[in-house]
């Protein structure tokens, strides 16, 4: 060998070693559990895309953020994917005969040149289910429903999925009474009225140029809408009187908000907002996001309903709704919180067989096959150390218990089985240690 | 919307639509299964790595199959990764904390921009379990005795698992006495034994100039060593006693065969095959692969020990050796011979719930609901369509059972169940419909 090649990683990417993405796995099995109990389907969609393809969604804002890929002699203009929504619309397209409602799921790494920052990356999961093919707010509701049930699963516990709708969006920039042309800045005051308040709120509009009365109409509106989501629903059914297309957003609203109440779904896991504005050039229906009060990250999802992508790549446009999980978030989220079985730290591997003394090895060798069988993650030793340095490993490791043969051992048919948790060790007949370590664990795993 | 945007992947590339993707899922997660089993561990490196990184094991050859990778104003050479052993070796390199052994898995895609023909794609996964940090035949041995039970597994009998190793090859060929540039057309004609038969060796030996006595010597050497592994190796030791080379690497298959006996690995299962000749640039040690019987479709694993690959971004090289299961081929010739488990086809979706008649949609979602969480994956009917179209539906899209809503059965709290395979239709309890469809699916797997 000659020059040595420095080992690392492009710019903003990242290797993910297995002390870290076993919690990963862990959340995406989770997820995908569920996924899976709610009828969605696993998508695979190639990493590589078309450049046109992308473009349709994004434009030429997001073109600088976007690799572009190329080989030798290669013809076509390609790219890797930028988010997961834009595939499945073409996927829709391009595969007619797919039962519809189609209901997927991708859970899968995207690209984007973004400026790296503390804990984003340029390759990061996301992680979406969506409903092509029904109008019906059925769909909207299971979505919800979705996120809800995911979410326990993780074991969040303080969370309010957000819900708006983007006609009821349309119908505040109508009823503020403001021009077209300040409506932007309007939105965006608005959006913030959760972080910063009525205050904060106010001075934005002011500085957005919307008029001091419209201002105060507007903030009046927003202060009268928060609450229990069928008084807020009711309020702006009154306040909303003059604008029919609010009307239609808060019509299907509330039949949406009666599934979720039909599902019982806990009336504090969920929240009209008519202050959350999100992608207006996207979304065509109910929106939501989700918020957790701790820590103060932002949305952990975002979603909801939008009928017009499907019809970039298909003359029969389709409706659709779903929703992202930001799993990159949601996992950093759960590390800070520790909300990860303690069973989960460091290493796959549940138990170590060590062994001492001639002739040991052999049945070393079966022990851990009978493990592996019996589905515990086993370890065998390959050094002919001390038991104390193969425990030390076991400990460094992560290893929780430990099977342990010497000669005695061998010719008693047994095994010493030692707990590096508790301490405890204990000699068994080789028959009895899967019973043994079941018993462990579970002690250990319910501790 | 304007144009609309053909929808279409890139050449070489294919979507996995969930009917297919179900059971590349099944695959996938038996055999993660079996390697944690085994204590290998999950590892996650990024698509793009530095195009030096990748140059570094592949070279100019490689140069045209690979993916480069840019973004407007990104300054590194950027390439898609090629195979997962590169990423490994970098990983080691970066991360000397990391605990040796250390054994680590990943299932993943790569990229090669090979010519697109049937079957064979410009995306596709490799899936890798490597021991890095151990010389010990043991770990060898692991390997072995992993693809085995992997195989086992997911339903394989009749396969081979071929064993050489890299210092018998070179044995080899000093035994044959040709000259130094002759050894690749010699070996590239003795690699063929087992597809074209001594007749085919001798011929393509002459073809390739090798002189006939020469020819005859080793014709009669292959001859003399093919049957159960330990009489191979008894044959090899007598006829390469006078190659040091050669003997080493006899002691080390001795050891290692000696481990798979002791792990009970039945002797159908593997090979000792000095005429399997494999990566003479890359391996050091053992080399394995396995072959199937029925389809011919050439090696469904490949691997060995390569106690270089490290070095190259490494001042201190370490030992290493694992193998790829070429789990598209096999997902191949799991299709092919139909070896999937019935429950796995066409949809995740178990159950159906479907309703008729005024007010049935509430307890509908409930019921939904509580399936769900019972890990049930059910799909709720949206239309109000008559229950014989829904039926037809769930027929249609292969859902295998049916939970039937009407008026009488909410108001007695009771569903009808529908077994569509069997079309047996019962009415249970509501408390009981778990529990009958557990039964059900229980016959019906077993069937």
């Amino acid at each position: 060998m000659t020059e040595k090649i420095a080992p690392r990683v492009p710019r903003g990417m990242r290797d993910i070693l297995p002390e870290k993405n076993i919690l990963r796995q862990y959340v995406i099995g989770q997820i995908r559990q569920v996924f899976e109990a709610f009828g969605f389907e696993p998508l695979e969609t190639p990493a590589l895309e078309l450049w046109e393809t992308l473009m349709g969604k994004y434009g030429p804002e997001a073109e600088k953020l976007i690799y572009e890929v190329q080989h030798r002699g290669g013809k076509e203009r390609l790219a890797l994917r930028y988010d997961l929504s834009v595939p499945l619309a073409r996927v829709v397209a391009q595969y007619p005969h797919l039962t519809k409602p189609f209901r997927r799921y991708q859970i899968a790494p995207v690209w984007r040149a973004e400026r790296p920052q503390k804990g984003r990356y340029r390759e990061f999961y996301q992680c979406d289910a969506d409903i092509v093919g029904s109008a019906s707010m059925l769909a909207d509701a299971e979505v919800i429903h979705l996120i809800y049930e995911v979410l326990q699963r993780l074991g969040f516990r303080a969370f309010t999925i957000r819900i708006n709708h983007r006609k009821l969006i349309t119908g505040l920039g109508e009823f503020s009474g403001v021009p077209q042309d300040l409506l932007g800045g309007l939105y965006r005051a608005v959006d913030k009225w959760e972080r910063i308040g009525p205050e904060g709120v106010r001075e934005e509009l002011l500085k957005a140029q919307v008029p001091r009365e419209a201002a105060e109409r507007l903030l009046s509106l927003l202060q009268e809408t928060h609450g229990p989501s069928r008084a807020v629903l009711q309020a702006l059914r009154t306040q909303m009187a003059g604008y029919p297309i609010a009307l239609e957003g808060i019509a299907q609203l509330e039949e949406l908000i009666g599934y979720l109440e039909a599902l019982e779904v806990p009336e504090a896991a969920y929240r009209v907002d008519v202050s959350m504005v999100r992608g207006l050039e996207y979304y065509t229906g109910p929106v939501y996001e989700t918020t957790v009060e701790e820590p103060r990250i932002g949305s952990i999802t975002g979603g909801g309903r939008y009928d017009g992508l499907v019809g970039l790549f298909s003359e029969q446009s389709l409706p659709a709704t779903g929703t992202t999980l930001g799993i990159e978030r949601i996992i950093d989220v759960m590390e800070e919180l520790q909300m990860y079985p303690p069973s989960l730290k460091g290493t796959v591997v549940q138990v170590l067989v060590a062994r001492f003394g001639e002739g040991t090895l052999p049945a070393a060798l079966r022990l851990a096959r009978d493990l592996r069988r019996a589905g515990w993650p086993t370890e065998l030793s390959y050094d002919e150390a001390r038991v104390g340095d193969q425990i030390r490993y076991a400990l460094k490791k992560g290893i929780p218990f430990v099977a342990i043969l010497g000669p005695d051992e061998v010719s008693s048919g047994s095994v010493a089985l030692r707990n590096l948790g508790t301490q405890e060790q204990v000699a068994v007949p080789q028959e009895e240690v899967v019973q043994r370590l079941e018993a462990w664990q579970a002690a250990r795993t319910s501790a």
